[in-house]
């Protein structure tokens, strides 16, 4: 088995093992899945999460469907399962990619049982590429941040896109894993990123395991850390591109870009190609996915709010391209991001 | 006993009684102080907190101190107990204000026990002084409220500016108090307010015994909150404010304003004119209190961080006079606070 920084996904002997990022970093402990409806649960109950992470676990998804099935005489049955898979969640983009990879190895073949050695292998090949990707993805930013002034800054990032959020290496993290050791980047703020606290529990320890210099502070504490003049950038990943460049991430994304920009600071976001759907002409036609209210009522299992309240628990927001400073993908830079930018980007 | 909704705070006896603020909303826990150094500590673990609150309860401390150095010759160890109770929490200025006052009284008496009665006069003043100021700033809020566009509106607050951060009724909170059951405010979205949970834990306790209608969320929705464009005023208190205008309050509430302005949303802040520090020029002199890391590494008792990781933990921060369209206090409005305005206001 990998070891976690490596990767979180694991598939061995026909057994998908996801790293279960609710338990990090307290318990390091793996969940087996050898059943596609489990690969569905994982990605709703947030075993696995981040949007290259949940498209890879929901390839190999289908490949467990096509073993479950792999009596059948048709494909069908598999077909109805990766329409499930697709409403495991609404956002990230690269699940409906994953998907439709993988169906269109699956429909070359009119039943289950031949088709498993390519789905197994098309599986494997997105895990490789989101990994080869984000390799490459790290090298266009780490260079990038490596021709701004000065020879060396702090920046923010806000949730998870490492190793975990990935096939590994990560996105947003990914550049600031290369670019710290590179010199460029000489420490991390890293928000905790309510309410999952991806950034204490999962970005922190990330970084820790890499030696690299960081603080964690609550979204808050945004503001008063751009006024100090210290970071120079905020860098974060994507859940889904539109078309125009507006981008979909996790909660709170939007706001501390808007105090970036109030700073002079410049964002910067990291992606691989699979993020963007230009299907969709801006931010506003997006489904943002809107998460059980418990989660902001109890920590740790005890209630925390007042029984009977209402809230509201959005789990990302849109950031218009007009914030977004650079875009970065496997195939380079996107300065100022904005439609024509971005066709003749993802056509290359 | 006053009933919590009235205050956290209760004189009876020698004996001073504060709400445990730590508890709420799951316990209504109230803990006994008959010494000084209880109400010291009280008020660095936050058990009371609340600019005004503090101040009425460190009031009430000097009346315990005194009362313990009842048999001694000169004042000196009341002396000396305020300044240690002016040190018990460095940014709102409250604090400092309501032990002057003390002082004033004290050093009228060349001993502990002649003063005591006083004393006693001086704290309940102070303590019934603050309600009454809080209802007179309810109207004045509540009232420049009512003239804006349109009819009636939702609002966002930050931490907690409730019966339990004042004497009674509150600032902020006060104002969202009175200009809902004018039809004024007709929803109050309530930030949870990390790391201490005041918005999830006490504003929302306040606003449901109310009969409020709110919602809770996690800070980093503000933006997009903001962006639908439902909210129309951020109302906040305020620790400290200094001769030009600037505010020191809850750590978020710079972010949260940056944001208001970007959607051309209004920024209120209510305070009574002792929050004001004529002393101090801008909001880069106040000191701003850095609290434990742990806040943000433990969760009920649970580590939910990385061991050995640093954090970044301020309890405040600043918000620019720039930033801020009305500031209300018992006295009346000053619309976009400068120095000028700010000096007449004060003097009135």
């Amino acid at each position: 088995m990998c070891t976690p920084l490596n990767s979180a996904i694991d598939w061995q002997g026909n057994t998908l093992w996801l790293l279960d990022q609710r338990a990090l970093p307290v318990d390091t402990r793996w969940l087996e899945c050898t059943h596609v409806d489990q690969v569905n649960e994982a990605i709703q109950t947030m075993v696995v999460r981040g949007a290259p992470a949940i498209g890879i676990a929901a390839a190999y998804g289908v490949v467990l469907s096509a073993i479950a099935h792999r009596a059948a005489s048709t494909i069908d049955p598999i077909i109805d399962d990766c329409a499930r898979l697709a409403q495991s969640r609404p956002t990230a983009v690269n699940l409906q990619w994953a998907i439709d990879r993988m169906l269109g190895v699956l429909k070359k073949h009119s039943a289950p049982q031949p088709a498993i050695d390519a789905l197994v292998h098309e599986a494997e090949a997105i895990h490789r590429e989101d990994i080869e990707n984000n390799l490459t993805l790290a090298e266009h930013g780490a260079a990038f941040l490596a021709q701004q002034e000065p020879a060396s800054f702090a920046v923010m990032t806000h949730c998870n896109t490492g190793a975990l959020a990935t096939g590994g290496h990560g996105t947003a993290l990914g550049i600031i894993q290369t670019a710290w050791s590179r010199g460029v980047i000489d420490h991390v703020v890293v928000n905790e990123t309510r309410p999952w606290m991806q950034g204490a529990r999962l970005t922190a320890w990330e970084l820790q395991q890499s030696g690299i210099s960081m603080a964690l502070q609550t979204e808050g504490a945004a503001g008063l850390t751009f006024s100090s003049g210290k970071t120079r950038w905020l860098i974060v990943g994507a859940d889904r591109i539109a078309a125009n460049g507006d981008v979909a991430n996790k909660i709170g994304t939007y706001t501390l870009a808007i105090a970036a920009r109030h700073h002079g600071m410049r964002v910067m976001v990291a992606a691989p190609i699979s993020t963007f759907d230009l299907s969709i002409p801006d931010g506003s036609h997006i489904p943002i996915e809107t998460r059980s209210e418990d989660e902001l009522f109890y920590q740790g299992g005890t209630r925390i709010a007042p029984d009977g309240i209402r809230a509201f628990n959005p789990a990302f927001d849109i950031t218009p391209h007009t914030l977004i400073d650079a875009l970065v993908t496997e195939q380079g830079v996107i300065e100022t991001p904005c439609r024509e930018k971005i066709e003749n980007h993802v056509k290359v």
